[in-house]
């Protein structure tokens, strides 16, 4: 299941580099887009929204929460 | 003690922002500089660079080591 959330505080490639890091550290099988433009990171194969908060909360970026479709 | 270390991958304020959580997040007490012009982040109260290494490699970006002084 694909899911898209609200990340605050990208800027750049290695922001965004970093999210998709701390993400996949938490759930390796995952697939992760990042959308500086949007502030927006899509998500593939996580179901808990708590883990993705957590993995981009600890790489130093503020989880806004799941976009509505 | 302050320790000088090269970590690569770091362009802008939001990956300083995220190599000093992520470093915070180890050694909570820690101290830590980043100066993105020279790839340089300095910390104060880690002892053990290991930690310093897990935490920025953790975070996204690329340990490379101490700076000699």
């Amino acid at each position: 299941m694909e899911k898209t959330y609200k990340v605050e505080g990208m800027t750049c490639g290695g922001c965004a580099q970093s999210v998709e890091k701390a993400i996949k550290g938490i759930a390796p099988t995952a697939t992760v887009k990042v959308d500086l433009e949007n502030k927006q990171v899509t998500v593939t194969g996580v179901e808990d929204d708590a883990l993705v908060a957590q993995a981009v909360e600890g790489a130093g970026f503020d989880y806004e929460g799941p976009v509505s479709p």
